[in-house]
């Protein structure tokens, strides 16, 4: 599958690409900045063999992807999403955005629609099929490629087959994907992010994950 | 320990009185009707030998506990909360509240506040020591003690000897507890029962819990 990956170059997006590349599927990194996308790709690639990896700008990226990652800061949606509506058309969107907002106050601050993939959506319009998911696989597990994953693929979304090619996407880096249901679930599926990232911080650990049990 | 349960004729309730009362703890369980308190009570101590447990109007059950849980429906806070604010005073106020509405429609939906914990704070005042948890612990886990419980209790507040103390009663059940800072996390905290409510009926379960990894 060739996956574009809308503001790939930052942990979470490269993360993800070298997982996928390394899978076997082509990727390319996404930026405003063309330039830095290139550079980026060009790095990630370096520690990727036989990997087909390209950067471009994030329109172009989306242009050529058969599935679409959104990789972008919660505040970078509203000016990152509109220039592509067109080429998002039909297409599978993963939002993998968490509207958190550091700095000591309430972490988990979600936009009035409820969850960053929710105003994904509607910035995109409703022929988009977006689903929420990879929130919780933490960067620094993504970049150490010498062991397993020891998290759940948590989704949603409203399209039954677009859960089904994200589950498969999710299964080709060892993830267990787990069929949360609406994209109205997606607020607690992004919030869990801001549980994570306090155990991290508390705990002084990079990598808590999660698990459901009883499956 | 004496733990008097708000609204404790529930499901969630009774099933945490059984594991409180098993472990040795005083069991008071309350309700606004205080003669169906002492009915479930009494159900409750036939199924365990040897507990002290019995039942009170949620007045009564508060005014004697060294510790409150909360098990009301959320919606049923503003109304049960304000004659508890004097017998709340000082004392650690457990909220299991779960802000979720059935029908289809957005399964999470939290108050204003951010989460039933900090509507329940707000109800009660600055004195009342709320720490939010046991949301994900299944009441069908509960009733079964004839297993451990494969969930982690995860909770978050602002006090921290509060936290130690209910760290200690998730212990006293066999839980991992798992702090997860101040109290406005306890949105995110809540949101994972819509998550787990929705894979119940997803997978046909009655008890999916969550494990954080990588701790």
């Amino acid at each position: 599958m060739r996956i574009g990956i809308v503001g790939g170059t930052g942990k979470e997006g490269l993360g993800l690409g070298a997982r996928w590349a390394v899978a076997g599927h082509e990727v390319i990194i996404g930026s405003r900045d063309a330039e830095r996308a290139r550079t980026k790709a060009a790095e990630l690639l370096a520690g990727v063999s036989a990997a087909r990896v390209s950067g471009a700008a994030n329109k172009d990226a989306v242009a050529t992807a058969d599935l679409v990652v959104l990789t972008v800061p919660a505040n970078g949606l509203a000016a990152t999403l509109p220039e592509l509506v067109e080429a998002c058309r039909g297409k599978i969107v993963v939002s993998t955005v968490v509207p958190l907002t550091f700095g000591g106050g309430r972490l988990f601050t979600p936009p009035p629609e409820g969850s960053s993939a929710e105003q994904a959506q509607a910035l995109l319009g409703p022929e988009a099929r977006v689903v929420a998911a990879f929130h919780h696989i933490a960067a620094h597990e993504l970049a150490a490629g010498d062991h397993d994953i020891d998290c759940d693929l948590l989704l949603c979304g409203g399209d039954a087959e677009a859960k089904r090619v994200v589950t498969e996407l999710g299964a080709s880096m060892g993830l267990r994907a787990v069929d949360v249901g609406a994209l109205t679930n997606a607020g607690p599926l992004e919030g869990i992010t801001a549980i994570l990232a306090t155990i991290n911080r508390r705990y002084k650990l990079k990598n808590s994950g999660i698990k459901i049990t009883g499956l």
